[in-house]
């Protein structure tokens, strides 16, 4: 039985959440054992199976961010959702990207294909 | 030689010329020969190959639309962009749609893929 759109749209909720948390588990658990992670897309790099994808969350777990959902769109088993991501250096340094991602679902509502548009110009 | 991130930017001008118009030679224009077009994703539709692209273009050519580009995000090959699309039906008739269109670029610079995100929550 394929997911509900409900489901698709809950994973950016946890996605956020899992942002928000610093978790590499919560993060890299919306994914199906053969997912692939490419952030950002174009950037060269694209991580491929559960093991590369928690070890691209591992290294973000150190960060303190700040993970703030705007939009959802679910279109079949699609989800393509914006978020403001901002994370703290220091005191005085703090970067804030805008971020959308797309992610396919599979049938069993675990993501296996995730992609992120931004670039330079959505960093500020 | 891959097409610039100029040229990739360039496709959603003029596929927004292409609406404004509503000329569907510019419209299909955008695309290489076996490019396919799911509008909206989800929709249960895939136009495959020119021919049927052009004729999915076809079909909105006697509209009366208004296409205003909002956001464009060139990431590798691939460009993410956001427009409004008001079509008149007649005097007193008018829907407004917000759409982000994901099209895939081949070396050439024509369009190998497009999809279309967008949902009742996105019309008005």
């Amino acid at each position: 039985m394929a997911a509900t759109p409900e489901q698709i749209r809950a994973t950016a909720e946890t996605y956020i959440a899992g942002l928000n948390a610093s978790d590499p588990e919560v993060l890299a658990g919306v994914y199906a054992e053969g997912a692939t992670v490419e952030d950002p897309v174009g950037g060269g790099t694209v991580h491929e199976g559960k093991d590369a994808i928690r070890g691209f969350y591992d290294n973000l777990a150190p960060l303190d961010m700040q993970a703030t959902l705007l939009e959802t769109r679910v279109c079949g088993s699609e989800l393509l959702f914006n978020f403001e991501l901002v994370t703290r250096f220091d005191e005085n340094t703090a970067t804030t990207i805008n971020v959308w991602d797309l992610m396919v679902h599979g049938e069993d509502g675990k993501v296996t294909s995730m992609k992120a548009y931004w670039g330079a110009e959505n960093v500020s």
